[in-house]
């Protein structure tokens, strides 16, 4: 069980703990723009390590340095650009490594603790010489407040900025915990297609930082589709540098653990949520509530069917109650459930209205339902009526400006 | 082995086969539109018959009501409506069992002897009060040359009639075999959404019939997306009645049965193709032609996987050759297979360019690339280059006009 109430939101995002600083500047990667495209984030200690790649068979190279990095469970500084995935390119390995060489030198740490991380387009040539040249002024701009211009750095179709940081409390310490994330097309699960870089100065050991970190990110981006396409350049990773002060966490049974989970979950959520807010194209966050289901499973297939759907988010985009298109998404979610039980609820904060019971339409007002679609955050709530259990999914709108966006996207 | 070249193409679509009559109106299901939305096809005599349904969980009612009334193999006439699916409303058996009584009665014929579909919206009341005013009109219009009219009928957003019919010989005496079929939307593997009817005059018993259609739907409306929304209301059928007077084929060893086969695969995979390029707001028929595969799956999974991939799709629509997007889709495909092996082209009537090499992107030219795009239909050919095995699937682009078409279905 999620502790969900033992933190408060703070500033700062991916700094808001202690002794971490970043920053970000255009190297000129993304061409012909000014915008910033270069990243670090650094520890001012050592810290332990997790992280979570893509499932794609095809892997940008800096996902396969990193993980040869991460062997060891640490890190100290984390290297990333937008512009370009780095991937598919012949020469992939060696930029990225030269990525965290260069890093290291400028930062004064092991090549092994830098942590490379690209996304952009696919299979273009990237040369190392923007990271030569702007590599080692970005090091000497890092801050306490640069966590701002690092989220900035890493966007490429999204429109907002995604930052989120919390103050909680571990065996009387107060610890902070905060994260950035990119990501708004290419995004499915497993896992939604992002770049999201999460610190820490929870004192916690790697091996329940990593358990932790898996089982947040199932119920957080692995619940989270835009587009269906899971991307190839996919990273979620954690630092922990333990100055907070708390005992170290060192198991899952540990008394602290529940509560730093809380934390991380707090973040990544959010970040999650935002993500699909901020989905190519999107006017609005749609988010399904399943619950009724035998199995924690079957709970998140449905949730995850129904906001995966095309025509329900093409539906909602126009503010459509066209509530069978839910049904038949629901009806081909995975796993076995009685779909003459299933009840389909709207709700937004104009409020909320039942169009479907025992896998039937119901009379409703077709108005009230139309007002309660036109909010920019709209709930669809599926009860299975056959269990306990429960889970979350969240997705968007499928709008003309999305396909204006990926038809233009290397033009 | 499929044989391919023992047909010629013929006029007539579902009424090519001899014994085979049919006729569509305007019952007014279609909601305030003078557009023909109810269809009957008829056999002069009995048929074999063999039907494959939609996987989804929640099935039309008139599905249910058909598998009732094929257990025995056997059937003479299709009712089938537009504008209103008859999914999900309270009284959907009721109607569609009506549905059959009313043809049955009109017809002269044992109402366990109707196949019913519909299609459209889903969980919208419907009455049988068109049924009954229309369906003894239309039995009286029957034609050998209604399969046109039969075709226009169970158009909901399809943009072009999808028929086609062959002549083909079986043991010496000649045979026909044609099809309709609509389906733009709501168009997925299992198995695309649509309804597709076929008739023959060969002899075939009914458990050949079904094998039959069971291998060739698997290769072809199984190979087709357009949004990756598995319908609820999907229906393939066989009728074959005989009068051609060859020899009854009674199993998969039979002579016959390979040229039978062939002349069901080239209707099937005809309109299957047309399918997708009529999908919803498609430009573009799009051909993943997949080689080089360890196995049938794997071939067949990654050609899946490429045609159904909306950030592809949208570049194909703007005739962007962002490869990095395909192999993207290849690398998410499931089975297992050696990505640094992939090698990629494009190709279409304007001329064929590789882009991709063992994994990597190889130097193309964007123009020529830009051209070859530009064309109406347009084929990626994978090769996985470890082994013999070969698929195909196919799909369309994805246009602002999808978007419209999806969002605006209902007003």
């Amino acid at each position: 069980m999620i502790i969900f109430d033992n933190y408060t939101p703070v500033d700062g995002g991916v700094c808001a703990a202690n002794g971490f600083t970043a920053g970000g500047l255009c190297a000129g990667i993304k061409q012909g723009s000014t915008k910033p495209d270069l990243a670090i984030i650094y520890s001012s200690v050592d810290c332990r390590a997790a992280a979570l790649y893509t499932t794609n068979k095809v892997k940008g190279a800096p996902l396969v340095v990193t993980k040869e990095h991460l062997k060891n469970g640490k890190a100290r500084a984390i290297i990333v650009n937008s512009g370009n995935a780095n991937t598919c390119n012949a020469n992939g390995l060696e930029i990225a490594e030269k990525m965290c060489e260069i890093t290291a030198r400028e930062l004064r740490i092991d090549p092994d603790d830098v942590i490379v991380a690209s996304t952009g387009v696919i299979g273009q040539p990237l040369s190392i010489e923007p990271f030569e040249t702007h590599i080692p002024l970005l090091a000497t701009e890092l801050t306490r407040f640069g966590g701002d211009r690092a989220c900035l750095s890493i966007m490429t179709t999204d429109t907002r900025q995604k930052q989120f940081a919390v103050e909680f409390m571990l065996g009387g310490k107060t610890c902070f915990l905060g994260g950035i994330c990119k990501g708004s097309g290419m995004i499915h699960p497993n896992m939604a297609t992002m770049l999201c870089f999460v610190t820490t100065d929870a004192a916690i050991n790697a091996e329940t930082l990593d358990k932790a970190l898996r089982f947040v990110n199932g119920v957080t981006f692995n619940r989270v589709s835009v587009d269906g396409d899971t991307s190839t350049n996919d990273i979620v990773t954690v630092l922990a540098n333990g100055l907070a002060g708390n005992t170290e966490i060192t198991s899952e049974d540990s008394p602290e653990y529940e509560a730093f989970v809380g934390a991380l979950y707090a973040v990544m959520v959010n970040l999650a949520r935002e993500t699909a807010r901020d989905g190519e194209g999107a006017t609005k966050l749609l988010e399904c509530i399943v619950s009724g289901a035998s199995t924690d499973t079957i709970a998140a297939s449905v949730a995850k069917s129904v906001i995966g759907s095309s025509l329900l988010k093409a539906a909602i985009f126009a503010a459509d109650a066209n509530w069978g298109r839910i049904l038949c998404a629901i009806g081909y979610a995975e796993g076995e459930f009685e779909i003459n039980k299933v009840a389909v609820r709207l709700q937004s904060n104009a409020g909320e209205i039942s169009v479907c019971a025992g896998g039937s339409g119901v009379p409703f007002d077709e108005d009230t339902a139309h007002e309660i679609l036109l909010e920019d955050e709209v709930r669809i709530l599926v009860d299975l009526q056959s269990g306990d259990c429960t889970a979350a999914a969240w997705g968007c709108d499928l709008t003309y400006d999305y396909v204006k966006i990926n038809a233009e996207y290397r033009s």
